[in-house]
């Protein structure tokens, strides 16, 4: 056989059992939440005529001709009962952009939609997208709320590093055509992990924002804030309420941000959200939740102490190691469906229930903020246990 | 039988078996080149009479008496029909030096030479020598270009890791025995990463260098620049022109610089270089590829957009994670064997041809510096692949 129709074939039975690869269920896990064997996309996901040129003339080799270095950070949605994610793919070329992949069951067979989402462009041409937060608002449609980042134009000639990260907003009916919203508009520097709620507040739309001072550091900035603005065709906020900050030896210590838009539920609106801390080997990412008043978005009612989700295993390494992230998660019925992706190079699933998740954050010690409190809860604990018969 | 000898005879069965593994070609691959699943040099290639006392009265434990650490960033040539990497060979107490090893067939079999070289001191003397580029040159001669560090004499006592890295110069005739040369000079704070044109260049010898502000960060200085010199004997560059710049939002943002000396190829210079950019978790280093004009060095005709190696399984854990870094390639006939290091650790090679290189540098789409014209791109390739019946 010839070479070209060769690694043809041999690519192509790879790809189909890629998307026919069941998941499976890593059983006991915490009783929170369950995780799963296999990522549910990576890079190898990526159709293979997005990436080859199948004609021999001009790719004898049959050699790939766009490389797709990870498939991450992925907004989510059930739509026409379908298990949505609009992925951040990251090209060879270090550029991310969105594309749809879908599932019936929300936990393995992902297969992306024809092609990849061409963002409509604003005024200020966007230079990098990345991390979708969908929501499906109370208004009819659907939002995808994503940074927008550029270089920065204050930037001396040396440093090709510094940008400006904002919120692009986009909208649609269908996760196929896309209207494109000029960017939101705030007071802060920098805006990433901006989130809209999905319900009206006092008739306003109401953000979760991340104001931070410089590109990497939140600096006198951070924490998660929420600001309104009437007008989502010109969306302003012209203050920032700070919600939930970061605090000194938490695992949101560094910084800390919005992940997909809440969950409501009968106990108040769970968030999940991912905090950041400093570790001689760079900046360490975890997950953590938290809940809502009702009545009330700004007020924090629950927040168990620590994380929800951490790196395990091999979520540990990537392009960015040491790094789980959460912009989407999908509420069925009771069942919840989150997902995250690992060192900035795969998504995950795991799944739990509503029940569970309100059982772990409000059943869940709060933080003492020190070491002697911690034992004393373990230490607590054990003597419960100790009435149950359990030394 | 005694510890001394039980232990002497494991590890020269272990040795045995390393040096005579053979490696297994990884299909299908991306069609531009081949991995392989051994590395082809590491630490335990080391001759163990290097690092063993094998008289008993003196080393009645056998014990290691001198460690060595990693066996990385090799410079590569064809000699005397076998490829020859000459490593950088990093001991337990941090100093590189170098060796040269040889194989048969360039994939495997790597055996290390009787001892390592003894580099002959300049008027100041090396802290530590690294990262040589090996060019056989028109004048006859084969050059060794390295890195030579010293302590920064303006540096505090506080500061102890404060360097200054400069560019060495050696030359040989049988890799055996070494001349050495004054280091050369340029106007630049910091070199690293120049490596030896292989063609005079208007009688002149021209050298490929990095100039950099400080001993990390490229600073306002930094990208792939070319001067050059009459004499090599006295080596002093006057003026550096960059010819391949960092860039923002590429794979080589923070920093670049040259990898092996280019390989003239029918359609150009073909160039390996090194991208850095930076991340939460630190830099991460990947390679990338270009072609100069055979006619004009200092003109890019050719950039393919991203990069052409990243680490991938185990190569982004080492020393120095998440980095992929190559200063030796072998052309022999139409094949290429390119000798690159993973994460400051091991040494691994990737093979092509001139042909696929070619085909890779001439024919992935450039960089269009933004997500929208990575998008297009990609839309363009499915619409090209719908008419051969590929949906």
């Amino acid at each position: 056989m010839k070479l070209f129709e060769e690694r043809q074939t041999l690519l192509k039975k790879q790809y189909s059992e890629l998307l026919e690869q069941q998941n499976i269920k890593i059983e006991p896990g915490n009783g929170i939440y369950s995780r799963y064997k296999f990522p549910v996309l990576e890079a190898a996901h990526v159709p293979l005529n997005w990436r080859y040129d199948f004609d021999e003339r001009t790719n004898p080799y049959f050699m790939e001709r766009i490389g797709v270095n990870a498939v991450f950070n992925a907004g989510a949605i059930k739509f026409e009962n379908k298990y949505c994610l609009v992925a951040r793919i990251e090209g060879a070329d270090r550029k991310s952009f969105f594309a749809v992949a879908e599932s019936q069951n929300g936990i393995d067979g992902f297969r992306f939609w024809g092609e990849p989402i061409l963002l409509p462009p604003v005024n200020e041409p966007d230079v990098n997208v990345y991390d979708m937060r969908l929501v499906q608002h109370e208004d009819g449609w659907i939002y995808g709320l994503f940074c927008t980042e550029r270089r920065d134009p204050a930037a001396s000639e040396g440093d090709q590093s510094a940008a400006i990260a904002q919120c692009g907003i986009a909208r649609t009916k269908d996760l196929k055509n896309w209207e494109r919203l000029p960017d939101l508009k705030t007071k802060s520097a920098q805006q990433r992990n901006v989130v809209l709620h999905p319900e009206f507040v006092n008739g306003k739309y109401a953000f979760y924002t991340r104001p931070q001072d410089s590109f990497i550091e939140a600096g006198k900035g951070g924490g998660i804030g929420i600001g309104y603005c009437d007008d989502i065709q010109h969306a302003e906020i012209e203050k920032e309420y700070i919600i939930d900050e970061k605090r000194y030896h938490t695992v949101y210590e560094s910084k800390n941000g919005q992940g997909p838009a809440p969950i409501k539920t009968e106990r108040g609106w769970l968030h999940l959200a991912h905090g950041v801390r400093n570790t001689a080997a760079g900046l360490r990412y975890v997950l953590y939740m938290f809940l809502t008043d009702l009545n009330d978005i700004t007020k924090v009612i629950r927040k168990p102490a620590g994380y929800f989700i951490a790196p395990e295993g091999e979520e540990r390494i990537g392009d960015v190691s040491n790094v789980v992230f959460a912009n989407g998660w999908i509420l069925d019925d009771n069942k919840v469906f989150v997902y995250y992706a690992s060192s900035d190079t795969r998504m995950h699933v795991a799944t739990s229930t509503i029940d569970q998740l309100l059982d772990y954050v409000l059943n869940t010690p709060e933080d003492g903020f020190k070491s002697e409190e911690s034992v004393k809860s373990i230490l607590e604990l054990i003597e419960r246990n100790k009435k149950q018969g359990y030394n």
